[in-house]
């Protein structure tokens, strides 16, 4: 039951029409787990701060806690003295408050005691017995952290949607949360094509291919995120391939038919997602090169979202990079965020684009050059090499050596 | 029984120095594991494809196979006319062979006939009948990928270490290899400091910090292909300190002392640290900042590396990055190899720095500049939003805003 289609659509207009189409948060698939449990799945909610932090206001080097004011007008020559009034002890609040005139020893991570402001570092005082002599003025804050300055009781801490790795497990960690919510998405990967055997198959027969599609994407479902559920290769038949595609939607949340929208398999293909239930088919064809032949389907009520890919590796990669992850993003968070870090680089050799059609290619980064890498073949070797992909926006035709291109980073 | 330890110097020398001292390839420690259950961890040896690659020559495309001489002058208003001998079957040896002014229907992924060396796309040929009336001039080897074009047998398809991933796992299952062997290297993480709690701790007393780093840790060893083992926290005292380094060498293959190299655990630590069997205490002090009290060292005999690691979670977390990943690779493989990616970007804000060290800062990517992240307190949530590392090299000072500075990106 397929509404209005749109027929070979800009990649970024593709995204919004089928997240705004399919806007569904994955519901009813989330865990609690431990930190280390929890490393590569993503948030299942916004996770707030359960407390100030720090808790205390707190000195971040060695040295003595003062007041500020007192210190105004030091100087090498012209030093100021302080009546040392005692040592901030560690894992304690100090039992004493300071007045005009007065500081106390501190370390690294110690509790400011009442009255101080600041703190002057070891290397710009000298200690005479009680006495403190101070060669240098300090601001207000200085070598401090106050109470609640990295975030406030009930701040979001980290969005929905961010993955527990070594950037984000660590603030979960200091702030106390050692069981994280995150979301199980399962992504079902059917493959098509009757030349497609098995990897596991040792000696090939003429024009048959390895399944290197399958591994590609459960490696980049992994990586960020998704659970890969491996459902095997499929018969290149109308009837097998929907029947396949049903048991598949029982099971995954998302399925990604690799090889789907190949020559032989994108009529059937196109013809079982126009008959899904509403919205069905809603993306036929991406302006993109590789990834045109890419299809975008699903069923809001049993949220379900759908996808053909192409079958050559790197183009089946490329749609999966490109379309799927900020479109299941954006379905799941309302947010559309890029999975790569996109920088723009002077490319090392010519690359022969085209206006009209948004272009890709793999390439490594050598010398602060973006080398474009040759994808001749219908093989993975490129992907191997690469740091990331070089994108020709549509308006871009032939690039120069020298020229700046935008390079998007994994 | 420290050798020559080599006190503060420079971070690549003290890499060098630390492989060269102890290079050994872990042994022992390979098992053989399906490309799926292999995800994330890192080959134990060099792959060799076990044949070539494709193994016969191939269509690229779905076009004519041809003799690219025949072609030769054929243009929209001067076309050439072939023969057609017959249609290539998928999956299987075409038949027949082409003779001078023959050609063949072939699909994308089939086999060449003998005597063709090219093929023409579907969109610069007409057929009518059995005559192919060609439009345009083919080079030799024009969308054909030939045997053995990617790799022959016998090559390096992959060398040890490299990481299983989406960009690795693809070549690995086109080359029908579905079990890869891969490396198990134990990290053992020891936190110290009594001022460091469990995360679980529900409030803090004043002074307390959740140990933050083993998580940090934990993740960026994972995503690196370690298996991280999280040893707890262990009390600042010399006979603890040593009690729990050699259980945790008993374990592992590596350990990282977490504030290790804080003010009041750094001696206890260098101590224990000259007092390994040799080399031992290799490196005290890195010319880094943050990082500069890292500590390396090792034994030579029983392949085991231990480094002292500061206890700010940034300052730990870089020279985790910067120094451990390094040279763990380099002990390993012999080669040294950045995790990073490195970009030369222009900077949004003043960076200031100073020469004679180097010095780092996390940073975001905005609008194709580095955004410097303040890292003020004792805590990971600059390194959250992070794309990567800002560096200044030793010999820079303060950076102004616009001028161009080193970004390595995760």
């Amino acid at each position: 039951m397929a509404g209005f289609v749109r027929e070979l659509t800009d990649r970024m207009s593709a995204i919004e029409y089928a997240a705004a189409s399919l806007s569904f948060p994955w519901q009813g698939n989330e865990s609690s787990r431990d930190l280390d449990a929890a490393e590569g799945l993503t948030l299942a909610r916004d996770i707030l701060a359960p407390e100030d932090f720090p808790p205390f206001d707190r000195s971040t080097r060695d040295g003595y806690a003062l007041i500020s004011e007192d210190s105004y007008g030091a100087s090498q020559s012209n030093p100021a003295f302080l009546t040392i009034r005692g040592e901030v002890p560690m894992a304690a609040v100090p039992s004493f408050s300071l007045s005009e005139g007065e500081c106390a020893l501190i370390h690294t991570g110690g509790v400011l005691p009442a009255g101080a402001d600041a703190v002057i570092m070891l290397e710009n005082v000298e200690r005479t017995g009680n006495w403190l002599e101070i060669r240098k003025a300090v601001q207000k804050g200085e070598n401090i952290v106050f109470r609640g300055e990295e975030f406030s009781a009930g701040a979001i801490l980290l969005p929905k949607g961010v993955q527990v790795d070594f950037k984000s497990s660590g603030v979960l960690a200091a702030a106390g949360i050692s069981k994280a919510p995150v979301q199980h998405v399962k992504v079902g990967i059917l493959s098509t094509g009757d030349e497609i055997v098995p990897c596991e198959t040792r000696s090939l027969n003429p024009g048959q291919f390895r399944d290197a599609n399958a591994n590609i994407l459960s490696s980049l479902l992994r990586r960020h995120g998704y659970e890969p559920v491996y459902l095997g290769i499929v018969e290149d038949s109308k009837v097998s391939l929907e029947k396949a595609l049903y048991r598949a939607m029982e099971e995954c949340d998302v399925v990604l038919l690799s090889g789907g929208s190949s020559v032989s398999t994108r009529d059937h293909c196109s013809t079982i997602l126009e008959s899904l239930e509403a919205p069905g088919l809603l993306v036929r064809g991406i302006l993109m090169s590789p990834g045109k032949p890419t299809l975008i389907a699903g069923i809001k009520e049993k949220q379900k979202l759908v996808m053909g890919l192409p079958g050559h590796p790197f183009s089946c990669f490329l749609a999966a990079y490109t379309v799927f992850l900020p479109l299941a993003h954006a379905m799941n968070t309302g947010a559309i965020v890029s999975p790569w870090r996109s920088v723009v680089l002077p490319v090392s050799e010519s690359v022969f684009g085209h206006s009209g059609i948004e272009e890709f290619l793999p390439c490594a980064l050598r010398d602060g050059k973006a080398v474009p890498l040759p994808v001749k073949s219908s093989f993975a070797k490129a992907l191997g090499q690469a740091d990331g992909i070089l994108r020709l926006s549509s308006s871009r035709e032939t690039v120069r050596p020298g020229e700046e291109v935008e390079v998007w980073l994994w």
